[in-house]
């Protein structure tokens, strides 16, 4: 079992993260992770305070000489712009003035429910931590079980589909995301015409005083199969993708595979037939399973399990609630009508958000695989894993 | 916290769930749950199976004239049709002889990946657990939720918004749907003119040997704001949602509210802007919550939490794995080319699947309901929704 | 991860017990489940309740021809006077009769703090569930893990070393129990001279209508080092052995190897030294595991884990509260002093709990070793294990 | 439900803990947190490096201006000698020479059991994390929960009941305790010629280069009925207790009441008679339960349960295995014989592991409270506090 909690306000001291359940033995790399934070930060359309930030993840636990000891890792990421929200943010001392306060929620954010919820007085309250920079520690997390998974030859990865009404139709699989183009685009798209034109639409966007949604697809690849289970519903390994993903600010849909198409057509053509021996679209070839797929409609999910082909999902993300032409709201004091606070001022943040859903469901399968094979020492976990292997692909 | 277990195998003795960490005090009918029972079962393109079964629950335990105890909750159903599956399902004794032994997986199913994953030499071994047979436990604890949340004037209902093709535009709301509509269409749609037309496409699935999925909303009512959480990831509301709908079998896309077209838009059109006052097509008119929306697309949920406004949640169903043309497949004895087995023969389960998601939905919301107000006693918990209800509503 | 939850009331129909996470591939025989349930029923000063029932195990779930399928396995027990208590304890109908309400709460029970909690205006309501009784199930769900663990040579027993003042002084280990000296015994002792004394002082306490407490230990063999772990506090395994041993009815007191008497000595004399080279008094001799003790004192748990030794573990139980003549007692309808109700009439259940403490031993350990080596599959879990039994070893 | 994770190593940066599921607006004073700190690296008996460390609570998220949030609280403790510590405990670069490598694990540690999990080629790598410093952590946590109690007037306290073969025979109640006598003792025994018998005691070992073990009684006031549940094993709050101490670094036996006294008598002189109207000795007077007791063997619990009298939990502490006259170990490296490592010089952690113990209890107690009466917001908990002794009290 692999647990993460992660703290922190967005204009706190920062953002930290304990990863605990991880095995010993992991190689550590601190750029690896550095570069995973700083591709989150990154995209066409985000805001000013993308510029402030150069995060960089300081184990504090965990790790000794570039190797997991077992123990839990802690990672702290600081915000470097505290010093300027100390008279805002302080943890201790007297609290700020009346101007300081937030009153007027965001429509579309945390900000209403969470004021009633908590008792709050001052949105601030609230929306300090519902804030997407929580999500800095995930995607540190998230680097930890890349880096595990890694040592498995399992990629993560991702692709933004679509910006607002701008979708891109090409579809890419492996081979075109070792290439690593999707990190070479300003929108993480692989269709730089699309982009071109996405980016259009941002500025757009961006005038108005509007922002913008979008889609992306995160991918998983070298997955055995029967990762997940079909014995108890809160084992399946689909429902906590769904969780896991939809868990991220703003993402309001999740597919597995072709999953819209899929509800429309009949099932001789939704289902993925089997064939016999290993096949060349398959990751597993090398280990020659000997069972084989021509498509993949299922996304790599079957009956709650992986099934050995690639993993695909989609997610569907709102526009961000922030607007620079702020909408319609209540004040919390004095319910009169008034206009939603102006908090930050990404235009677009899907280009973060699929490194975000690489992450998450990074943590979610290194959290399976360590369930499936056994956690305490990685060298352990191998051996396990390729017991497996050997057994399932014995007689091919 | 309600934890749930569920057990049996579609052809073994019978079903049970342990439903626990239900208040004390809670009315409970056993007609309602031998009706959610029944709903499940019901629904045009169900295959012969359904004629046998009249599915009955059977409390064993949790429940005293009628009245929760606060203790475990036992419901078993029998299967009754057990009788006749002795031979092949007896839980001691010689197992079944070489014919009997299933060697072909249904692509789409948990078979593949099952029988890796347990080193199972018969297909069987994974099947029967893995069947649509679990959520009739499934249903039976998610009528106890009901039962619970109808206390607090909470209601969960669904309809079937589309079977293969065919597309229902209509959209319903609370009004609509305590009339009942659902339920008294084959198909649980609304829009009686199309659920005739998707009638006349499963038939001629039917008549293929193909199968037909679909998609259906599930829709809360009554729902106070701040149930969820956004301060971690694992305790938001839509991320529990999403597990709990993509884990039903063949559930293959969630979206919350407009999540695919909201994912288009500009945020100017997304979010639902806040109004002073409780307004009209407020549920929480009554209670005088001084904030209203006059749009939902947000289907609910804000920062993982509910906003007092209906919980819209959609889902996306693959068609069902079993054909009665079957696939192609692979022997998992010999590796040889070979046609799946064909174990069931519903041709669409979409209305069955929208009820078994109202249990899942409703789940979900008992649990959050009683974390947030304590779960000892219902009137205790009663008590303490009373005085949130009044502190949020206080100064209106 | 291995789960459990257990249901069922004394007099209701049943109890039963839900075990998911269980791998597939364990056999499991019916008569051993049974003879488990037998040994929680046996032992001197049980009262008349014993008698009428014969508890046997169904299996509704889980198992196939003997063999675990991986699937939650589901045990019911019936309660053979149930009959008798229809009218007292029926889910549905119209409640008992004023006269067959329970009033007045047992001192030492879970009676009025759980009439208080949960709002009952019936102490039945509460002491049905929070009965003894509950632990049949928990046998059952330790009968299976006792199985699993029997696959790797792992075994857990149990003796009882005191009844109220009669205490043996003998101490007995593997050697001795595995000749199942203890259940040849009426008091489940090893000390048959002792365990006359203390039938004749359960007799003279009968007379009086009082009851007696007692103490047992419960051992486990076999157990490889580093199950449990030191770095997180909620994976210790003295802390979920604790926990699982206190949770039984009467339990208060928990001591691991010679705890009350490592308190008071010296460091020196308490740590068991290490030596080279596998010892006589070490189970894993076999295993050539290159590190011995030729003291036990730390009960086999070091640092939170398993260090290859003995498990000695020993727990204390108070009297049982119901006496046949009762306590003072205050009614919880009018405030009034009264005597409580008497309720069942064992004067020693110290064998039987003993028996319980190992099914729950037996639970914890299950649930780690599937944790530490992978529990889908026993082949698999099995492989794992003399992986890592390979691997500590390797060099001697 | 509250959660909180611990990471750290004992000569790494520093110590981190997040808790979370607190409620918005508890007050939280840094010096009460600080103060608890203190206590815990107080007490005779302790070695060199309790004097460079003064440990401080750095609050980097949950609280602001005094108040918490709701988010997750991260507080970081720095180790203040890690500079000393940087070349044989950095996160990343070259590792340590061959001499710092430690092959000789400490007997009664987690050292062995621990290196062979975890299949670590340096003792460091687990000693590090199984010290005692890590339950810096806990205190830190548990100064949380304390000031969460104190809303609602519990206190948990605690004091040294023996040191070695030095016992004090006297007891101490709430008054007693409320006047801080513990703290001011040197041992925090109540009873200062035992404590000065008991420091000579520790002066003769720390000659003969010995350690002391001990006991100690965490004590809780002021704690309604009703915390924990009867209905499933892991819902007891006895468990959960027992679970929560013996997790503490050297205990290895618990004792709820007078357990062990318990277990000789006869129920007649063990269960705590009931009697009408609220009395002296409870702690429920001001609220006027209408149930007294006046004897307290159960320590407060019932069924699993608070019953309304004080907590009484005793802990059995052994010798702290860092011995200055090292045990016989056996290398990790070769298999050879050598003494163990001396890594730390405490000779008596007795006083300190008591704040530890109310660290704990006051953890378990904190979640349970929040469980039942809900935990999103402080005035709401107290409400339903308020409501459930309305309730409970009414007739009286």
């Amino acid at each position: 079992m692999v647990r993460f909690l992660t703290a922190g306000e967005s204009h706190g001291k920062g953002v930290t993260v304990i990863v605990e359940g991880f095995p010993s033995g992991v190689p550590v790399e601190r750029k690896f992770v550095d570069r995973e934070l700083k591709r989150r930060m990154s995209g066409y359309g985000r805001g000013g305070r993308m510029g402030i930030e150069a995060d960089t993840a300081e184990f504090t636990s965990g790790v000794r000489f570039g190797m997991t000891l077992g123990s839990p890792i802690c990672i702290h990421v600081k915000n470097k712009d505290f010093k300027n929200w100390k008279r805002i943010m302080a943890p201790f001392g007297k609290g700020p003035g009346d101007k300081d306060i937030v009153i007027n929620p965001r429509p579309g954010h945390a900000d209403l429910p969470g004021v009633l919820k908590r008792g709050a007085k001052d949105v601030r309250d609230v929306l300090e931590r519902a804030s997407a920079r929580e999500t800095v520690a995930r995607v540190a997390a998230g680097a930890l079980a890349k880096l595990l998974l890694a040592q498995f030859d399992i990629w993560v990865m991702s692709y933004v589909t679509s910006v607002g009404t701008v979708r891109s139709r090409r579809r890419v699989f492996r081979e075109g995301l070792l290439e690593k183009e999707p990190d070479r685009d300003p929108l993480r798209m692989i269709d730089s015409k699309k982009s071109q034109e996405a980016m259009e639409l941002i500025r757009g966007s961006a005038k108005r005083g509007d922002s913008v949604g979008g889609t992306f697809e995160v991918l998983g690849f070298g997955i055995p199969p029967g990762l997940g289970d079909y014995t108890q519903w809160d084992r399946r390994l689909d429902g906590k993708l769904a969780m896991a993903l939809m868990s991220i600010p703003a993402i309001k849909g999740i597919e597995i595979g072709d999953a819209f198409e899929s509800s429309r057509r009949g099932g001789g053509r939704v289902h993925d037939r089997i064939f016999a021996k290993p096949g060349k679209h398959l990751f597993f070839e090398r280990y020659r399973l000997p069972f084989m797929r021509k498509t993949n409609n299922a996304g790599g999910l079957e009956g709650g399990m992986t099934n050995g082909e690639d993993l695909i999902l989609r997610c569907y993300m709102k526009p961000i609630p922030t607007l620079t032409v702020p909408l319609e709201s209540v004040s919390i004091r004095d319910y009169s009508q008034t206009a939603a606070v102006k908090e930050r001022s990404d235009i677009c943040a899907v280009p973060a958000a699929s490194v975000i859903g690489e992450s998450m469901v990074a943590l979610v399968l290194a959290g399976s695989l360590l369930g499936k094979f056994g956690g305490d020492f990685l060298e352990d976990t191998i051996k396990g894993y390729e017991s497996y292997l050997g057994r399932i692909c014995e007689k091919s």
